[in-house]
């Protein structure tokens, strides 16, 4: 039988639980999940349904529609593998990461190509049969660099664009290209240390504890929503590149994390947050 | 205007959703929080929601009656203080971080009394004001030591009764007295370590992580259903009393978190088990 | 038997270990606990000792000081409870936590005095039968109160300065006045969320995570040298206030862990950093 | 230059530190990294020193232990890259996590070869050029099968077996054959969830935090001395098979800890616990 998930976002209103749920049962749908969130502050309505029956796609789409308010967005979609590209320069703990609960079957996507900047990594991804594109930003500007990348990820056409460590600033002009598409993981525990090095950062300010943060990426440097974020201890003892190699088992649970939360279609973003349901 | 929480489980049934916003749509209810979670596994379906309005509490409670299986059950209760009573032994970190957060006005709650099978902790709790009942066990069977307690419990007609490190095993006869509203905090990561001097436990066994865990009291001695649990870190430098010391603080946190989702109706149960919503 | 504790820092050199455990076997001591730190990127050495026996205080310090560099830092002091004072504005989380752990004998320190700029807490510290005194801020400089704070503090002579949510500023000539004595409970995951209400800062930003940081009081505000740091789960359902609550949990153990290291001798400062042994 | 860590368990005894750092300063080594820990319980001495320099390895190997009282283990072992081999059975995670850190040289180690009673990781491991030996236990004798194990693993002499998810039960044969060399990792929060299947006895006891642990093995199953343990938290939402997955992540991590811990010569054991410096 088919399962999808529906995501509506909206302005509340009285008897939209009401509402949004006769919709529902008169399509004959089954309920496996749902949950729903009222932010009283901005006065928004978030819900999430998993739903499961024979229905007409468009046909639901107008009478869910036909009960929300203007504004609302609505999205139904089918519960099945997403395409993804992962973006990456030459660290390989994050990317090994993926690679590895790939082939164990754990991430219920389709990798369908690694790109980098560098080549270092070409062989570890091709061990793994999958397509490896190196685009060199040598001897380019940034902005021909940027469209050749963007270039190659259309090729592919992902639901998901995630910068497995892609150490290179993305101009508002991809950001744009792909927008609520692309998933960060910055390696530390935003807002804290924004920008290069914030292992060397947090080891000058000797903090006790370090961080990874996954955020969907804005035209705001570090700044996106913040999908997830975890820490670990650290002490007096830890050089940076001690810090490094701890925080880099966090960015990989962070990331693995967040990826999953969206190949679930869990997450809503709203303003500069994310509300996970 | 008048805050209620419902909280409704019964077995899962296509349409309840529908049938339950249906009602509470009709009776011109706001709708402030609501989480529905059904576990497919038992075939089972757990909502609670905060409602508003201005309504008749016998017409809402048959009109729900009337759209749900007939073994469900239905708590539709007032958002308010809730009473509460606290049995302690001797040992003051619980019984003294829950009157530092009553005093605070953290607690929604009404602490009523503080009984005790010792005399010890008098004082400290007068200093707050709250009656302090002295109930000797010595001298007397267990049985009738219980009879005293309950007695002294009955009188202040408590919704819910914290033992906040009481170091005596209830019978059944008290558990059924007050069946589904005693809290109980135990020092270990249950189910490691159940019984007496966990802490000795874990330091003979070496484990390099101690915990706590909140639970409600059945029958079965630290087999109740787990409310909430956390943990802390310790190493071979140790002795068991530092790991109690160390898990005092978890102890305390762990209790008033448990609590915390009672007064705010957020714990269903079933089987052995909590859903949290 | 008497116990004491040695801390000596200095900059590294060959033989440090052997000459200063030298030094403690000529005069026949029992050494308890040890542990040593070099730091090899500034060449620094730091050792903690914990000793017993019958010695002669000033005769050890000087053949201690006979085998170490001339720049060292050599502390020597006995293994008996210190006098502290508490700093509190209205808040009464971290101060309740601290008297609580006192009258339960889990504090190695004596509570001279508890002093506030504002009267509030005056009833709760005075059940403890602790000295509470109110130094109003109102209608005076900030220099003038500050001068009848240090003058109420120096009255008490005290080893070490709890600001227990003390919610002033302090001047230079504040931390001048009793420098490296001073400790600070900040209600943010530092260096995140630097300066006022951190807790409406993480919520605008929408993190995952809050924490609290114990940390040294110097010039730069919230910059100090940290001593310990903790960390909760939040998520899009937390209001500010929610924050508030879940942080405060924190900010109690992370505060007390800190005093803890202080009284048990265990923290070192150098530059911005500390080590702890 | 080179680099050593020397490794000292002995009984207590006065002046042992200044002993046992006169040898050091005699044999004109600079001490890189220092720690003792003394067990005042069990009264036993425990001392991690990582040196450097030119010397005379068995001349120092003397000297130390005509200082040390007679029952002393002295391990002296040069820094260098350890031999490793792996045994799996059908799960590729932690296998995996291994592979990878291996490849981006964040092991100090050379996996010599994986092992398992299963063909199907035999791919995988070969994209690393790693020698995969398949051993399968059936139609054969458990013993025999054991015997082939052991045989195999002797043909590399590993420093350290690491059982990466190797899900058959020892014989008293194997582990006297490689004591104090086995590394196993346990899908629970040990001593909770012993045996099999430790994921759905944490579902059914709804548990709140599930975790892993590292372990040495001995003859008593799941008994070893406890390395490196942490957690997860979970809900009542998690099927067992949602907690293998958060799982997973967490024995990844913590296996990796302890093989680390191991590889840099850090942990100590004794009875049925460990020291880690």
């Amino acid at each position: 039988m088919n399962s999808y998930t529906l995501l509506i976002d909206t302005i509340d209103a009285k008897g939209l639980v009401y509402n949004i749920s006769k919709v529902l049962y008169e399509h004959k749908l089954n309920i496996e999940q749902n949950a729903e969130y009222v932010d009283n502050e901005v006065n928004k309505f978030f819900m999430r349904t998993v739903i499961s029956g024979d229905f007409n796609y468009n046909s639901l789409l107008d009478d869910l529609n036909s009960v929300v308010p203007k504004e609302s967005h609505i999205r139904l979609s089918k519960n099945a593998k997403k395409d993804i590209v992962l973006l990456v320069t030459k660290e390989s703990h994050v990317l090994g990461d993926l690679l590895i609960r790939y082939i164990a079957g754990e991430l219920n996507a389709n990798i369908k190509a690694v790109i980098s900047n560098h080549d270092v990594l070409g062989e570890l991804v091709e061990k793994f049969n999958i397509p490896f594109h190196h685009i060199s930003a040598e001897n380019i500007t940034r902005e021909d660099h940027e469209d050749l990348m963007i270039d190659m990820i259309n090729q592919y056409n992902p639901d998901i664009i995630v910068l497995a460590k892609y150490m290179r600033i993305l101009t508002s002009k991809f950001v744009s290209e792909f927008e609520g598409k692309v998933l960060n993981i910055h390696h530390s525990f935003l807002p804290a240390f924004i920008g290069a090095n914030p292992y060397k950062q947090a080891h000058k300010r000797g903090v006790k504890i370090i961080g990874a943060t996954a955020h969907y990426v804005t035209n705001d440097l570090d700044e996106g929503p913040i999908i997830s974020q975890d820490v670990v201890r650290v002490d007096h003892s830890f050089s940076w590149q001690d810090m490094r190699r701890s925080g880099r088992n966090v960015e990989k649970v962070v990331l693995s994390n967040a990826l999953q939360l969206l190949l679930d279609d869990k997450v809503f973003v709203y303003g500069n947050k994310t509300v996970i349901l």
